[in-house]
C-alpha cells in the first residue's frame, strides 16, 4: 500500500480484517504481509520537535489508540503542555498538539536528534503500536510539501502543507504544490524491494496530489509501480464528484484535475499507457464513470466504497482485490 | 548575581523583598535594578528538547509560578506526557519532565532552532513570567558538566551532571567535574558589563563547585570579578558543616574541599589575595568559622542564614549587603 493518513489508516485497517479471513493466522491476524508505505510529505517541525502525522495516524489507528471521531490523534487526548505553551506567544498554535502524542514526538525527535533514521525510528515506534503491517516512510530523508499561493500584496509565497491545510483549511487558492527537499531524497530502505517483489500494489482512497501523489514524486517509485509483476489497483477517494473526506478538491483544482472518480482514475493513468495502475474501483453512485473509464479499455468496477466501519471496509478491500485477481 | 538554582532563586526573591523596602517603586517592586546570571552548566538535550534547570527555577520562583514544597518545577504540575513516553522505551526516564515544565522546553527548543541565542530565548520566555530582574544565561554556547566516575570495570566514564545528580542522588563518588564545552564558551552578552558596572555583586548560597564554580569558569567572568569596584560579598551554602540543601559536600569532597563554612570562603579567595570575595556571611552556628577567618584578615559575620520564607531571605540580603557598605 502506499498511503497517506486518515483515510488510507482505515482502508489498512480494513484489509487486514478481510486478509484474516482469507488467510487467518489463527490469533485474529492474518499469516498475508502487508507493508504499508506511508506519505511523509506532511511532516513538519513544530516547538522543535518533528511531526509525522500520516506515520502517526497509521500507528495509532492500526495500534487501536486512534480517537475514532476525529479519524486522526490520540483517543483520550488532553492539550494540558499546549495551553501552557500558548502563553509564550511562539505561534504554531493553529496545530493541535495533543499531549500523548506529544509523546511520540518526543520520542521521535530524540532518536532521530540520536542518528537514527526515520525508517529506524518508525521501526522503534511500532514496537509499541504493533500495527500489524511493516510501516515503512516513503523517505528517510525530509521532503516537505508547501503550497503556493498568491501573496497578501501580490506575488506569491509558500506555506507548509500542514498550515495551509489546518490553519487555512484549504480555503487560500493553491496554485501547486512544491516538495520542498524531493530532489535530495530517496525512497527509504524496503520501498522499492516491497514493491517490487508484491503480489498486489493498492493505492487506497487516499488524497491523490498530496498524499499517493508525493509518495510517487519520490526517486523510483513511479518506475518501481511501472516495473512491478504485481497487479495495481486503486480505490477512488472522490465519490459524487467530491472527496469524502478531507479537501482533495482543492488540491485536484491545483493541478488541474477535475473532481471525479473518472477524472482521478485518468490523473493515475493506466499501467502500460504511461501510468501506474490496472484496475479502479469506484462508489456505486459513479457507475457513470465506470462505463466510461470501461469504454475506454479500464478494468473497472463500481460497488460501495464508504468504509462506514471496519467490516464494510474489509468488503471494500475484498473487492478491490478480486478486481486484480487476487 | 551569580546564581545557581533553587538556593539562589529563593535568595533573589529575599534580595528583591529587601530592595522593595529599601528602594521601593510605589507598586510593590523596587526601582533597583537587579542582575541575576545563571548557570547553564546542567542544562541538558533530553528527548531532543533544551532542559535549563537554572534558569527555569529562577523563572518560576521569580514568576510565582514555582513549586515551592519541591523549590523547582512548576506548581499543580502533571506528568501525563512522560508517563505515556515511558512506553516508548527511549530511556531518560529519571529526570522529571512536567507536562507545564515541557511547555517552557518546547518554546525554548523552538526558538534556539529558529536560530535565536540563549540570551534572547530567556528574554522572551521571561516576557511571560516577569521576574524583576534581567536573567542572563551565563553564556550562550553549550556548557554541560559532567561528572568523572569510576567506570564498573575500572577506568572512568563521564556523566551528564543531571544524571549523576539526579538519577544517582549524587552517590557515585566524583574524582572530578568536566564542563564540556568550555574552551569554546564566552560570556553571554551583558554578562561581564553588568560585573564592572554593578554597585555590589553577591554570591547566594548556591553550590560552590557546580553552579557558582562554573560561571566563575566562564572565560572573562572571574576577571570581572576581580576588576570590579563593585564590592562582592558571598552567603555561605555551607551551615554547621553540612550543605543546607542539595550535594554540595560530594561537589566539594570532589575538588578537595573540606565541607564547612570557612573552607568555601577560602575556596572562593578573598580580592586581591587571588580570589574573588570582598566579605562572606556564614550562619550563627558556623560563629567559630567566622572567628578563623576574621583573625586571617577576612570581613566576615555569623548570622542567621536559613531561608525559611521570604522575610527572612530579606533580612539575610539586608545583612550581606550591609556587611559591603550597601
Amino acid at each position: 500500500m502506499l498511503s497517506g493518513g486518515v483515510g488510507g489508516a482505515r482502508f489498512t485497517r480494513g484489509l487486514l480484517a478481510c486478509l484474516g479471513e482469507r488467510l487467518p493466522d489463527g490469533e485474529g491476524g492474518t499469516t498475508a504481509q502487508v507493508t504499508v508505505i506511508a506519505n511523509t510529505g506532511d511532516d513538519l517541525w513544530l516547538h522543535g520537535v518533528r511531526v509525522c502525522p500520516d506515520l502517526d495516524t497509521l500507528m495509532y489507528t492500526l495500534g487501536g489508540a486512534i480517537h475514532e471521531g476525529q479519524g486522526w490523534g490520540r483517543v483520550a487526548e488532553t492539550s494540558r503542555v499546549s495551553t501552557d505553551l500558548a502563553a509564550y506567544d511562539v505561534g504554531g498554535e493553529w496545530f493541535t498538539l495533543g499531549d500523548l502524542d506529544l509523546a511520540t514526538h518526543l520520542a521521535r525527535t530524540q532518536l532521530l536528534r540520536e542518528g537514527r533514521t526515520l525508517s529506524e525510528v518508525t521501526a522503534h515506534l511500532c514496537r509499541r503500536w504493533r500495527p500489524g503491517v511493516r510501516l515503512l516512510p516513503m523517505s528517510d530523508q525530509e521532503v516537505e510539501t508547501h503550497v503556493l499561493i498568491e501573496g497578501l500584496t501580490g506575488g506569491e509565497r509558500l506555506l507548509h502543507f500542514e498550515e495551509w491545510w489546518v490553519r487555512h483549511r484549504a480555503a487560500l487558492p493553491a496554485r501547486r504544490f512544491v516538495q520542498v527537499g524531493l530532489e535530495r531524497a530517496s525512497a527509504a530502505p524496503g520501498v522499492i524491494d516491497a514493491l517490487l517483489g508484491a503480489d498486489v500494489v493498492v493505492l487506497p482512497p487516499s488524497n491523490p496530489v498530496v498524499s499517493v501523489g508525493t509518495i510517487l514524486a519520490v526517486r523510483g517509485v513511479r518506475a518501481a509501480l511501472v516495473a512491478t509483476s504485481a497487479p495495481v489497483v486503486g480505490i477512488s477517494p472522490i465519490v459524487g464528484g467530491a472527496a469524502v473526506r478531507g479537501m482533495a478538491d482543492q488540491c485536484l483544482r491545483a493541478i488541474g484535475v477535475e473532481t471525479s472518480a473518472a477524472a482521478v482514475a485518468r490523473h493515475y493513468g493506466r499501467r502500460g499507457h504511461g501510468g501506474v495502475l490496472d484496475a479502479w474501483l469506484v462508489d456505486a453512485v459513479d457507475a457513470g464513470d465506470a462505463r466510461d473509464l470501461a469504454a475506454q479499455g479500464w478494468t473497472v468496477e463500481a460497488a460501495p466504497t464508504l468504509m462506514t466501519d471496519v467490516a464494510a471496509t474489509a468488503r471494500i478491500a475484498d473487492r478491490a482485490l478480486r478486481l486484480v485477481g487476487i
